[in-house]
């Protein structure tokens, strides 16, 4: 955690935070931070600012945050993802939201494995939890949306026109002629697919949308390597 | 794992491999293979190719091969890493031999955690598994050689030099004023430091070496993601 993210339920007083639990312990166990120390802090969806600490036990700790700086830009990207198994959705979340992507959509598509759906790691916070991870090692504050959409057809084609607009439309798809594009300086939607790739029925619709496929080179990445790997080249 | 590799111990026969173990239960498993179905295979450090089911039962598999093209052409970057923990360690071995890395250099350095240097993952071929698995993902069949350097200044004063040659020298830096350059199309070293850096006398170091500081933008990565994401940036 290079910064600690902060909430509004935190706040005890005009500027002063009280922090236990999970910020507490990585304070205590990896900055073992001492009265007066100043820590790097952000609000979420705030500023980011410093946070002295004022008071510092094994129970508690209380800080005076002052939030003087922006969040650093996010993305222009919105992120189309087949729903990868539940180990591998974790770091791609965390990984995105530390790229500063804000706004995610989960889909379903023919080559996912339908027990992906009924992961607990989908409800219950544990979405918000790993999103939050990102935000605190990239410093930034501002949470992604994340979107499920387990039914592909409507997905296509209610929610994607809407998406597309004027953005560039691109699907990463290993047999596709064209290469990524580089620094393409604008907003995109990018769809990733499932292990095995997207079905050609599915790439049919998404080309009927507006979209272009592009590859990434004869080697197939896993896509918890695929993501970084083409949010660099785009961007 | 996208291709089955080979190794010259596995062939019973001209052209003959018998499998057994954690392939034979992937491709009984994942592939759900019978005879006569084809599957993608390459041979260890050699070409690349199909194998041909002839026999399989939960015991064992016997394949007829033919191996007719050459592996994926190999990145021109030699890539030294300060030894992260073990978790990454294990996952950036993985991403790097799936992108095309074929010479990495673990290296200490004073943010390393020394306890890393003891775990046994760096011994009993758990290095050579995880990059075996990366190139069973990317369709590849050439190791990387991975050499360990346990005291940072015997490898700046003794390895460095000749690893540098006429090469462009990069260490990633988060204080560089210079942006990690795009398509370099040319022989890279390089530098990725640990969890919260190099420190100054280690960059000092790298850059009377001839290295350049290179920054990735205002976030701050995790070692998995800054690796493919600066590869991506360069190739």
């Amino acid at each position: 955690m290079n910064m600690i993210l902060l909430f509004e339920d935190d706040f005890v007083g005009e500027g002063r935070v009280r922090l236990s639990g999970r910020r507490l312990r990585h304070i205590l166990d990896i900055h073992r931070a001492k009265i007066g120390d100043e820590l790097s802090v952000g609000l979420l969806n705030g500023g980011r600012g410093t946070g002295t600490v004022h008071f510092i036990c094994e129970e508690g700790l209380d800080m005076d945050v002052s939030l003087f700086r922006p969040p650093p830009p996010p993305l222009p990207l919105t992120l189309i993802l087949s729903l990868p198994r539940p180990k591998m959705l974790r770091r791609v979340l965390f990984s995105s939201s530390s790229l500063g992507v804000k706004k995610i959509f989960l889909i379903n598509s023919y080559r996912v494995d339908k027990s992906y759906w009924q992961t607990p790691f989908l409800s219950g916070g544990h979405v918000r939890q790993q999103l939050m991870l990102g935000l605190e090692q990239a410093k930034d504050t501002v949470l992604p949306d994340v979107h499920l959409r387990p039914r592909f057809k409507p997905f296509v084609e209610d929610d994607l026109p809407g998406l597309v607009g004027s953005a560039t439309a691109l699907v990463a798809h290993p047999s596709a002629a064209e290469p990524c594009p580089r620094d393409i300086g604008g907003p995109v939607v990018l769809a990733v697919g499932p292990e095995g790739g997207f079905i050609p029925y599915e790439i049919e619709k998404m080309l009927s949308s507006g979209f272009r496929q592009v590859h990434l080179g004869e080697r197939i990445l896993r896509v918890e390597i695929a993501v970084p790997y083409i949010i660099s080249r785009l961007f």
